[in-house]
């Protein structure tokens, strides 16, 4: 199971580790930006929860599998920029799928540190969405995961059923694939078929 | 005394909650969007402080009344828009009122964890301006609080004012109370009778 | 050693407020917000490798002397921009010199609180950028770091230097001098002479 998890959250890590590269590459960053960018994007919602738990120093620093699949995925990135836009619908369901397992992942390990129901659930929402906010503010725009349809829902949804599986007692496995589910159907359905929140109206001044 | 803080400090939430929110509203972040941004325009100058401090998990994650007064400012400014718009005045009173008291006991916190003079009164001016930044930077834009007129000032001098107290010894609450005239009263003055700081003149190349 | 280790630091954490202010300065921030610009592109660095390796509170906001150099760099460049802008190139020989200082200390720093290589390498980079990445994020600009020739590239190579070192037992003054040499040179080769990393080809869609 143990196996199951890390190759799960390394496969999680990749995709977000496309995504942030993909960023740097229309950014126009050299070689390395595209490298840091990588890592950033797949790496910052977990380090970001493990300082907010106190579990420093983060595993995302500590376990350097980690560091060499954000690599890996931005060298691949990089070299094949052209393949991976043609490929940008598989991407965003695997990025979907990432999103689902870091926001299981993270209101776990918050649950294991003894956070109560309504920081856990923060921290699984924020371990899934932290990457993405972090890639795009350091590309300086608004991030896509505050503005796109039911992306920090979702990854809130997913953590809240982690919890309340927790709270339940309900047996772990089970509740950490219902979360991941939850999350990852949300966020199809706003894929596919426009699921979305309103947008409050107003005039501009 | 306690209850009275908690109230002032909930207050303060709720206002810097709504400066947030408006800030989402104005970028067209969808529902969900809007209240992140309350979220971390109330909280994130405590978190910060938190973590720096080494107050893991922080107090606005693990107490769900933050997350909770962030909410409903974040609902109201969403289906009020309009409203608090005409409302700007009184808001930018609260929001002077907010930025005193998280100064105040920002610097009060830091104290109490044992740091020094300066490590304090920076501390409490990040409590107070964290919230702020972290809005504006989640919108891809330069601080407000950088740039207007006597924010970090008053939030440093309030800070100061606790520490010096501190120092000399003082009752705890009147220099609370006197830390935090002093932050309203220069953010007002800057308000109602535009005081500020010097600009560096230069040309640009 | 001690000493000549400290005037180092606070050398870096001056030519790194000056390029603090100078972006402050150019974005009309008033003075305090150029202040405030200047503390935070000299010690943004440290305090994220402080904060990430659970050593809190940072440094930086514990002694005052980096405050004390921090504002009076700030001051002169707000009060004599037009003298610093004429010694631009100077000034980037000393901020490759603060680059070079910095990546060695943090990854000194981050192997005696017990991290791996990896998670040094990354720290001691993470030092030397830091500081500039917080100061281009807070004016919403895309960092210049992640875009600029051979600059995070530099800081990551000194860092390594000081792990290979530590790992191989060498005497720690000869590695430290070495690494910096290393960062400070491939800097240097890269302002004076354009060395740098490729950048992706694209066309916009």
């Amino acid at each position: 199971m143990d196996l199951f998890l890390l190759v799960l959250d390394l496969l999680g890590t990749f995709v977000f580790a496309i995504s942030g590269a993909t960023v740097g590459v229309r950014n126009r960053l050299d070689l390395f930006g595209v490298l840091v960018l990588s890592f950033a994007a797949a790496t910052s919602g977990g380090i970001a929860r493990d300082v907010l738990i106190g579990a420093t120093p983060p595993v995302a620093l500590v376990n350097w599998h980690y560091l060499a699949v954000a690599c890996v995925a931005g060298l691949v990135t990089f070299h094949r920029y052209a393949d991976i836009e043609r490929l940008r619908n598989p991407v965003q369901l695997f990025d979907a799928m990432g999103l689902a397992l870091f926001a299981v992942s993270g209101a776990t390990k918050a649950l294991e540190f003894g956070l109560g129901p309504v920081s856990a659930t923060l921290l699984g929402m924020l371990t899934g969405i932290g990457g993405g906010i972090a890639r795009d503010m350091l590309v300086a725009r608004t991030p896509v995961v505050l503005q796109a349809d039911l992306y920090a829902v979702a990854a809130m949804a997913g953590a809240a059923v982690v919890v309340a599986g927790h709270w339940l007692a309900l047996p772990e496995a089970a509740v950490a694939v219902a979360g991941a589910l939850i999350c990852f159907g949300l966020r199809y359905m706003s894929i596919r078929h426009g699921w979305g929140l309103p947008v409050a109206q107003h005039r501009d001044p």
